[in-house]
């Protein structure tokens, strides 16, 4: 397998093509932005961090029969995924209030949620991402019914299986953000990355953030932070 | 019936509590505001207008069998109803793009919304009446989930009436907000007002508005624009 072209260079992310058209090849970044890119910086050691946590969370979900892009780990940095047309959609989840469903909402740091709330945020750099309803996404034609209806459920039990799989490890999932696509046969899958730049993780036993908040709040260096998570998921395989 | 106290104050009506603990005296005041009260002027004869136009609307689809909480005409600016407790979310229906869906997604003015476009609000003064979405005002528990799709089934059905009637005298019906409640015994009707105010109507003929926007855009005295919408939709009766 040889990388072509680089079609997309993201926040976090580099996409490039290879010769296979269904596959694309990962290079996960040693860089952090925030506040939609406002904030960026370099940041040694992350996407070497990004790329194991996601490599094992998606061979676990993978290995339970979820449907995803994931298909191997090729270096510290690199993985191969099948090639999606994406769903513009970010899909949150929410099991605890936190970010900007705390400030919105003014409720309390945390407080749990029950169900979890279910987001969506139009992914547009020219609209700055806006926060949409389902009924917006299906008249805007981002997505049919029947995909909402799929990204909810996927949603879920991705929800369910990481939910359970950080509380064994003594760490509260607080909200997370997913992408899908659809590879070239129309398969719904599970894209993009699984890792503390997508989740928010509070450590249960001291209440410390162990994900991106930790850059976005300036609270000290964040890879032996991503370093802890990926060693607590590791010993508990 | 006699009124006793003011309930409530608001931007366009004032609520008094009568003898009657379930029916509430409704005074239609002549003031508009616009920009979350920002903009706020008096407007000799804009309440008898609404209350014309409500009691009008009201009146046919209390006929046509939606539960509503009109129960009659008093005066020319009052009505009773059946006291609520207020369902705290404003439940706006689309069929053309205007206003903050507009603006939010940047989509060409009055593109046709098919299906139409339900959106919630979460009624808050504090937190300026904030953009929610059915899982949020179920978390938050402004509504549970039999609430939330009751609102979307009787705003679909008002809309079917509302979007049939105003195009039987040439005017588009572009998109509108509705409140419900709850009577004591639990039944669910449509309750506040249904008038200009809170709808947004588009000429056919002259692509010109015929509602509250003549006053939010300075397009000239507000009073012949809804007394024409009252006289169009008296003749068709
Ligand atoms: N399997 C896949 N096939 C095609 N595109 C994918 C796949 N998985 C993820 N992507 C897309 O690749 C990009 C990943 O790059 P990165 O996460 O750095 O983007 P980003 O900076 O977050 O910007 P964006 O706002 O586009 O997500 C995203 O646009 C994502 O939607
Ligand atoms: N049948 C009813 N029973 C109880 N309250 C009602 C009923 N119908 C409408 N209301 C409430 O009475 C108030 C009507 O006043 P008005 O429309 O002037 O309020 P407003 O200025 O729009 O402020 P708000 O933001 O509270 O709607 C609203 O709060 C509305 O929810
Ligand atoms: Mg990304
Ligand atoms: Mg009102």
């Amino acid at each position: 397998m040889e990388k072509t072209t680089v079609l997309y260079t993201g926040k976090a992310k580099q996409m490039w093509a290879t010769d296979d058209p269904d596959i694309l090849w990962v290079e996960y970044m040693d860089q952090a932005t925030a506040l939609n890119g406002k904030k960026k910086v370099q940041i040694d050691g992350k996407g070497t961090l990004n790329r194991q946590i996601s490599s094992l969370l998606f061979e676990e979900l993978n290995a339970q029969g979820f449907p995803t892009h994931y298909l191997k780990t090729l270096d510290d940095t690199t993985m191969l995924v099948k090639k999606c047309t994406m769903i513009p959609l970010e899909a949150v989840v929410r099991n605890f209030a936190s970010g900007s469903f705390e400030r919105k909402f003014k409720v309390e740091h945390l407080k749990p949620l029950v169900p979890a709330v279910h987001e969506f945020f139009y992914k547009s750099d020219a609209l700055d991402d806006p926060f949409i309803n389902n009924e917006q996404a299906i008249a805007l034609g981002f997505a049919d019914k029947e995909t909402i209806d799929e990204i909810h459920a996927m949603s879920d039990r991705v929800n369910a299986y990481l939910k359970e799989r950080f509380a064994n490890i003594g760490i509260d999932l607080v909200d997370f953000k997913l992408e899908f696509g659809r590879l070239s046969d129309g398969t719904f899958v599970l894209a993009d990355e699984l890792s503390p730049d997508n989740m928010r993780l509070v450590d249960e036993a001291t209440g410390n953030s162990l994900d991106k908040d930790v850059f976005r709040k300036d609270q000290g260096p964040l890879t032996p932070v991503y370093a802890s998570v990926l060693k607590r998921l590791k010993e508990s395989k």
